[in-house]
């Protein structure tokens, strides 16, 4: 498969830096399937010039506010900005991001920052690998900076937070317990730790806490996260939130650490396209299969157990590969 | 494969009630692979008792207190109570739940009640595969009724209550732009919507605002989703929701909707089975594969593209399958 005339178009203006054309080839990325490995077929080699940068956090931290700030920075040193604002809880509703459209008309006529929603559609897992070419697509039409922003703090938005060089972990004062029960997690993703709404109670306690407790998961790979406090609202503590990522990014260049997370990373998303594409295969093929069809409607049924009809339909569909 | 026979003996405890052998056997099941089918095997047949409950929302709602008044209720009732602990947002740490030890504690002189905590052990999408298998051997071992709580409102907190006969959903008037946020996906898994913490500021609004919205989601299945206030620390509204369970799981037996919900459930665990054990087998049948290596290896030193090398990886793997 390659693409067609009007697809190959699109493609040489993304590269000469079209934001239409980014935005229907991210449209046809998202879609996936054979158009969408054409698409980075023909990209290839125009990657990896710009820097990724991963926000999350709960609810209400303020990591749009954060990016915005970031944002204007940036622009402010004329790097061009990508955002992908991604939003992994919404399975159902594909549902938009708070706020999305408002800071759209803010930079609405800034022609150098270019901000996309996704949302999983429903489609179970697949949404990191969806935000993974995303982020390359925004490379490869020039972006210098892309910012990945998530909603929440769960499993999935962990792991949309693999597409990033720095990962910035943003919390505030009032989250009280619930940091207690994600500090394990997050900790050990946090390249860089922010308290934002650093005017309310709390806010230096909490940074002290979290200081303490990355010094003590510091040794890991050299690196102790610093922790921040910001008001992103008024841009506060915005200008050495900027420098800590400059300083981070300087590390990893300096220990060749971002070019290992980034060869890993390539590795990871080829064997998981994998997964994906088997996934499907594997739901198409027991509908085209009478013996396959009929082992899962006696699971369906209740005449026998979900894990003999995986075992049975396995040994059906990989009949030669040896146990995992 | 077939269980050895102390694995046996603790089936037929469990079979009995007997919670230490119950204990062993989840352990056994977590683990996976051919002992975990052996298992899921001989339990066939002793299941579909239990009712099960999902307990769902953001962080501090309240979750757990609501299922504690739920199962001091259910134990004045005569029932017998399994509880499962769910965290999804911990792939690293598998931390505990917060106040776990402390219900272990309250709990622990009364052998109806069975407390288990399951954590994601990083092990990416296996969780909730793992929680359905964990709710039906409490189902085997004759609790009657089974709550799963989880942590948290992302993807896979979402794909966990699958397990669920009839879906809880707890926030607070506190959560404000949350649940705004979230809103649209906890509508549509909600079979009773409860607005806890009720005596704070906001809880009656709250509490009207979700009713309008149950109704205009309603008839999709025919059921509106109730919008019950409570104050779980004091009990207060516990036995209105209880009754509200009870009427939910009448509607859904005299509909045969659960019938349904549970033969496309066990369905898609079968298929899902199939999935993970397709997905460890690729991993390992890539490792001994020196053409595959190589194709891998290539992509992760950047030389060819994820999407192109997952291509030919897919062509390798699976020659005679039909695309999906």
């Amino acid at each position: 498969m390659s693409l067609n005339e009007a697809q190959s178009q699109d493609v040489s203006r993304m590269l000469e830096g079209d934001q239409r054309a980014l935005s229907r080839l991210l449209t046809l990325l998202e879609r996936g399937g054979a158009d969408a490995t054409a698409l980075m077929r023909a990209v290839h080699g125009h990657t990896g010039r710009a820097y990724c940068i991963g926000v999350t956090g709960p609810p209400g931290a303020g990591k749009s506010t954060i990016v915005d700030g970031l944002t204007a920075l940036w622009r402010a040193d004329g790097l061009s900005v990508g955002i992908l604002a991604v939003d992994p809880s919404s399975p159902f509703s594909g549902g938009a991001l708070l706020g999305d459209r408002l800071r759209m008309q803010r930079h609405y006529l800034d022609s150098g920052v270019f901000i996309r929603s996704m949302a999983s559609h429903g489609e179970s897992g697949g949404l990191p690998l969806a935000v993974r070419g995303a982020a390359r697509l925004l490379d490869t039409a020039g972006k210098a900076m892309v910012a990945v922003e998530t909603v929440g703090v769960g499993q999935a938005e962990l792991r949309v937070m693999g597409v990033a060089d720095t990962v910035v972990v943003t919390l505030t004062p009032e989250a009280g317990d619930a940091i207690q029960t994600l500090k394990a997690g997050l900790s050990e993703i946090a390249d860089i730790l922010v308290v934002n709404k650093a005017d309310r109670e709390g806010a230096s306690r909490l940074a002290e806490a979290l200081a303490a407790s990355a010094q003590m998961g510091a040794s890991r790979e050299g690196w102790t996260p610093p922790v921040l406090t910001t008001q992103a609202h008024t841009g506060a503590g915005l200008p050495e939130l900027l420098q800590a990522i400059e300083r981070h990014r300087r590390w990893m260049e300096s220990t060749s650490l971002l070019a290992r997370r980034r060869a890993a990373r390539r590795r990871e998303e080829a064997v998981e396209l994998v997964e994906r594409a088997v996934s499907q295969r594997i739901r198409t093929h027991i509908q085209s299969n009478a013996a396959l069809r009929d082992s899962l409607a006696a699971a369906e049924r209740g005449e026998r157990d979900p894990y003999s009809c995986a075992e049975e339909l396995l040994a059906r569909l990989l009949p030669d590969w040896p146990e995992g």
